[in-house]
């Protein structure tokens, strides 16, 4: 039998006609080495922000579902599109909605969850030799209305399409050759790592490496699919994510995430009784604002700095809600600062070798470079920094842990 | 009970953010006087021609399903921004696809035909007190695949929509105030016809008055829906086409089209038997070319000349297959004349004055105009002149029944 591959085309890699033209180009030669292929493709380039940015000057505060209607007409554009490129070129295709395909979704508007999927539609053109072509990013909830995935759904579109087709391999084909042990930007020696585990892989997502949506990753771990994840502008092999397997070579730290995007609230001269710290958070988690690393000095005189990190998207409603339970355990002023940055070192390979976070931080302050804040978790440790010193931070780790010297 | 009316917004209405605007704060006022309003739009602008023209840099015969996909996408997008405009000036509105009201269409990709309207949810969004929005010119045919209705198509939805609903009114909202007497870019003395009865409208829909598409003429008929054909950019009234009453009064002629999109076509020394026109325009039907205005000459020795129109877009298949069917009858060469225009006088009330014809014909004459080719139905007359001159005449018969004289 035929290997069945998916794979997802970003917005940049169906940008215009041109490149268009070159995916179709791509499919047609998996096709011609007989394998069986569904298409998921985003919106043209920036398509998707142009229609929000179209739908708040008619209305700052759009409806979620009138969004959707909206901007999940860009998916459906460039997946008819791909269809005429791939039989211009002799090569029978054909394009479906979300919702024609059947991407069941829950029914909150512009972030809802894939339910379940049903693959007759799909199975039947397979059949036929079809090449077939899903608009990503969309789907139809259990009340017959379009729904959006939220940002980077189409990843979870393919992925989610693979899994329930039982795919042998989904390729997220993006402007990036693959996953990096540092941004390469930042680090000119950073190297394209080959293999990575699923943990490795979310673990630098969650701490800032955009390449793939979370939760599609996510998903991928829960079905055991091997992902792809590679460039549409070469024939370069990207990077493999997968199951941990023995073939996995064990590098110490296997890559180095960096994100700015968070900042740091501090609430001061907070009573230390027990259960303020639950207090405070819980009362956070309720305004539904995210908290990621949280830190509590040691008390003096039994009054205590309580510092986190959030999201800059929602600095400005943690910080109402932050001086609101200031106010109502009797503490002191609130402060904001927002210019931090996280460096975060990932590797499974961490767990069996004592020490690496001493060595992180030794190398860190070698370096004059002081840590505001750290967490840890079993195959990664963060440390805040100030944002001016982000980059040599980043330099200076990945140099610690040799990561220039893979092959 | 309030009354329903259904008001459909073509592409120059809802071209821009102000534009929806506008057409928004239009809606929202018959909300306020107590009607039900359900809207039907069409592509902001010229979206669908650029998409189309998308398409065909990509694959010069872009597949009519795919197209049907791509080109449906322009009315969802103005949909939802106008449900989005509804909602800033606090009027509750919900956008629908053709597809999820339930329009359902033949499978005739491009050019679907509406089979059946399903209006449970639709009346369930009215009760709720919701404007309704529709997303015109598309629907969903009987096999799942998404339909166009082809050129015009937004006005079809709305009056189809309008038939099924029972409704009031039909408004057709537009970039002119009405229909006029004739063009008035052409005739400055040209004024806009407050009522036209439904067989008028579709005769000057035919011959070249291209304010609404002829087939919704004809399902307003039908059903005997009044569609009432107005500006967008004024709150004067417009045009309105219903039934023959005795309301209406009886001018002799109507109107005055005039039509530059036709070419003729002769077939030389046909020799001239019974049947070989039958097989002539046989042979043209089962190529799908519609023909349509023909004359015959006098025949001589048993050898005649036939001509005939056809639409100028065709007009390359057409010559070709003139060519095979000369060949094979053993006719003489076949000759191409696009340099025509077709003038048609349009009235109910030429039935009952006799002559119509004929004061016609001498007033062209009498301006030294050349005819070239007659047709005549119960309410119309049309005359064949040449390009140059379409402008004159289409001025002298205006003139000569007095159109410049309504009030």
């Amino acid at each position: 039998m035929s290997k069945l591959v998916v794979q997802k085309y970003g917005g940049s890699s169906v940008a215009n006609v041109e490149r268009i033209d070159n995916v179709a180009k791509r499919v047609i030669s998996y096709v011609k080495n007989n394998n069986r292929v569904v298409v998921v493709v985003s919106a043209m380039g920036d398509t998707t922000d142009e229609l929000i940015s179209l739908a708040k000057k008619i209305n700052p505060y759009p409806s979620e579902r009138e969004l959707d209607m909206l901007i999940s007409t860009g998916e459906q554009i460039s997946s008819a599109l791909l269809a005429m490129a791939l039989h211009k070129k002799g090569c029978d295709a054909i394009s479906f909605t979300g919702s024609q395909v059947g991407i069941i979704t829950d029914t909150y508007h512009t972030k809802a969850k894939i339910l379940k999927i049903e693959t007759k539609r799909i199975k039947e053109e397979l059949k036929k030799r079809k090449v077939v072509i899903v608009a990503g990013f969309q789907g139809i909830s259990t009340n017959q209305e379009i729904t959006t995935l939220g940002r980077g759904g189409s990843d979870l579109s393919a992925i989610a399409l693979a899994c329930a087709l039982e795919a042998d391999i989904c390729e997220i084909y993006t402007d990036v050759e693959g996953i990096y042990t540092a941004d390469p930007r930042i680090v000119k020696e950073a190297k394209k790592i080959d293999y990575i585990t699923f943990d490795e892989m979310l673990e630098l997502a969650s701490r800032g490496v955009q390449v793939m949506q979370t939760r599609a990753v996510e998903v991928a771990k829960k079905f055991n699919l091997p992902i792809h994840v590679r460039s549409s502008f070469t024939k370069k092999e990207g990077t493999v994510i997968m199951k941990k397997t023995s073939f996995i070579e064990e590098p110490v730290v296997r890559g180095i995430a960096l994100t700015e995007n968070e900042a740091k609230i501090t609430i001061c001269n907070v009573p230390d009784r027990p259960g303020i710290a639950a207090k405070i958070f819980t009362k956070l988690a309720t305004h539904n604002i995210n908290v990621d690393m949280i830190v509590q000095n040691v008390s003096h005189r039994n009054i205590t700095d309580i510092s986190f990190t959030v999201a800059k998207g929602v600095i400005h409603k943690a910080v109402k809600v932050s001086k609101e339970i200031a106010k109502k355990i009797g503490a002191g002023k609130v402060l904001v600062d927002e210019n931090i940055a996280k460096v975060s070192i990932v590797g499974v390979g961490m767990k069996s070798y004592p020490g690496v976070a001493a060595r992180c931080f030794s190398a860190l302050a070698k370096r004059k470079i002081n840590i505001e804040m750290i967490s840890t978790s079993e195959i990664s440790i963060s440390c805040v920094v100030r944002k001016g010193e982000r980059k040599k931070a980043l330099k200076v780790l990945h140099k610690e842990f040799q990561l220039d010297k893979i092959k």
